[in-house]
């Protein structure tokens, strides 16, 4: 984007292929008085909170003793997704929800929403991000009134989540304020269903594909997806396709033509997702051999969805062209992954083998010694990548990948969700 | 209390005069450790909690503003009550719940138990203690826990407080030690009802006797009260003769006659409840002229009751001797109160003159207007006052006391309760 975009270019930038924006208008004040001075994303500096404290609020999702190790391991798997996509991370914040969560001052404020946020408000806030157990924690009831002082408490203008988020997201512009805090905006992506059709779930490692998944294991996946003839609307991966793959591409594009772009380099395969041979304006190819039809070049995704209704391309011809983009996007993840012995040793103790201490009940229990799932992470204005990976199966102990939990983010919280964030970058 | 007495007569004099008390056990193993160095007040150290947190956590009952006020002003007047009794001082600690309940420890702990505490544990628990609303607050289902925490941030053995606390005493014993901590033991007084029948009402003066009232008032509140010839049930003057006039009554008794007693010199008229000539082993007169039946000396209260049912003795009768006895209790107070700027100030920041301000609206906005209701003190071993003071109705500006917020306290919360706790001292 040009250093000197317009207040009205920089709000289109922001807010492209959001799914909602509720209270655009204190966004584009801030743009109009100028305040955007280090011209990053769309002129915007992102903080991602690696909410520490929420991810055992919500339910225990992770354990105590492990979220440290999960907040780092998710530090390296959110900065290897940016470098090797090329977003610039030099002015990317994260901060660990615990170094400001238990400070006087926040916990007095805690306090005094407390008493004026009603069981009735807290609870219906959090209803679509906090599982939904018979017998509710109170940890639960704490979780909406945390995410709302968070942003007065990271200093942000606004809050980037999916669209489950949105309870939560006005329940923070109700009360902020009462609290005497300025009330903040609010962007929402739209939800990604999970491969296997349907929500994705934490539970199912098969409803989502992980930044650590080997090429064989993102094959299996796809190839075991949901992908009826015909049927558009029940179809992660056209879902996918549309929230995902497509922006990376189109940014992959802009880069290579020189066009203004927020893109720096990438590591890894920078291709976009388009075949050889693409007409001008291409934006997605799907490859299958000439006996099928030959190669298909699209220039937008309705084309793509249309042709899937009208079966001219086949669930066979998609899953072959999801696969490869996928793997083209995390190889060069995977690689950092393999030369990083510090993210490697977070990603062990995050996630310890569950069978390792419990070699006699093994079968039995395999079920309940699953690993917690891991820490929400949440992004405070924006940029979170479409999902969050498993823990890497670590090829020397011999657990089933498909026994561990899968993971889950505050953006997208897999398990209590019927659908993932759209995790698209709005650049 | 003899500094050599036995811990089988240590305990029988720490539990003397209770309703209830769990976890009895624990006490006397402590006291059969020998942990009672400082023989005090039947070899217990107490410690009282200036609850200032919890104070607005129960529907805001004290504002924020205000709490700091109310904390100093509650302390003067627990000192002044112990001092003109004769209570023993020096090792008393008061200890304000904001000066540890902001602290990281502390509010990890609360996270920590809010994520294994049910909504509906954490709503029975404070079902007794926290006002009941059609649409409740968060804060109140935070109360109980912070509550439960407080027993091991203060380091106490056993916390003491009237039986409407019973669920609160209930829940920390069931989950403290799940949160690795020890298990403390309860003491419970019993409830006293109000002066005007049912239930001890804050938001009515002329249910209760406040400390700064004034001899006049004290008169008319008794005049008032409701006392029914005959009915021993429903009578609010009987429960107080029992849980308070008499134990002090005992006790001034004891050091009268330099037997063993616990109680320093106190302050002012010192002399126990009885009449002149009243025969040997009275602890409390009934004075009346002869031609009324003449003055009636008693050796225990089930007597007095005895003869009130009976009819021998007369609402107006009793009327007269609780009130002489209560005058004589407060007036070293109300001295006290009368010499110390400190207190006086801090009673004038911590109940602002109402009207003050709203002169235009006085009449029309007078039971609005309303001083929120003091802060909530709670003693976490023993030893509370059975009445917790109005504020003092400044003379210089013209509030009608009956308009003033009467107090409340923890050990008996008087809006909420059906009954005040019985404010005798279990030495």
């Amino acid at each position: 984007m040009s250093a000197n975009a317009s207040p009205e270019e920089r709000y289109e930038l922001i807010t492209r292929r959001l799914q909602e924006v509720l209270g655009g208008e204190s966004i584009k004040a801030i743009l109009q008085e100028g305040r955007h001075p280090k011209c990053y994303l769309a002129g915007v500096e992102v903080t991602i909170l690696l909410a520490d404290v929420h991810a055992f609020l919500d339910n225990l999702k992770a354990p105590l003793e492990l979220v440290a190790y999960r907040t780092k391991y998710y530090q390296h798997v959110l900065l290897a997704v940016f470098r090797t996509l090329g977003i610039p991370t030099s002015k990317l914040r994260f901060v660990e929800g615990s170094s400001y969560q238990l400070s006087r001052e926040y916990n007095m404020d805690n306090y005094r929403l407390s008493a004026i946020v009603t069981e009735h408000d807290a609870k219906k806030a959090g209803a679509e991000v906090i599982k939904q157990v018979e017998s509710p924690l109170l940890s639960g009831l704490l979780y909406p009134g945390m995410q709302a002082l968070d942003e007065q408490y990271l200093g942000v203008d606004f809050q980037f989540g999916g669209v489950d988020q949105r309870k939560i997201f006005t329940f923070a512009e109700l009360y902020l304020p009462r609290l005497g805090y300025a009330k903040r905006a609010h962007l929402m992506n739209a939800m990604v269903p999970g491969l296997a059709g349907g929500k994705m779930s934490a539970s199912d490692p098969n409803s989502k594909i992980d930044f650590l998944d080997p090429p064989a294991v993102v094959k299996k996946k796809i190839k075991m997806a949901f992908c009826e003839p015909g049927n558009v609307t029940d179809n992660g991966l056209l879902a996918f396709v549309k929230a995902v793959l497509i922006p990376i591409s189109e940014l992959r594009i802009e880069r290579l033509n020189g066009t203004d772009t927020v893109l720096e380099a990438g590591l890894g395969d920078q291709s976009p997702f388009i075949a050889e041979g693409a007409p001008e304006g291409t934006i997605f190819s799907i490859v299958r051999p000439e006996k099928f039809g030959g190669t298909v070049h699209y220039k937008n995704y309705e084309d793509i969805e249309k042709d899937f209704a009208d079966e001219v391309i086949h669930p066979g011809d998609l899953k072959g062209a999801v696969t490869d983009a996928i793997i083209k996007v995390l190889t060069p993840i995977q690689e950092l992954y393999s030369q990083n012995a510090e993210w490697k040793e977070a990603a062990e103790k995050a996630y310890p083998d569950p069978n390792a201490k419990k070699e006699l009940k093994k079968k039995e229990k395999k079920k309940q010694n699953r690993p917690p799932q891991v820490a929400n992470t949440r992004a405070d204005t924006k940029v979170l990548p479409s999902a969050v990976p498993d823990p890497p199966a670590a090829p020397e102990n011999n657990v089933d990948p498909s026994k561990r939990e899968v993971a889950d983010e505050k953006a997208g919280g897999a398990e209590k969700l019927p659908k993932e964030p759209n995790g698209a970058i709005p650049m």
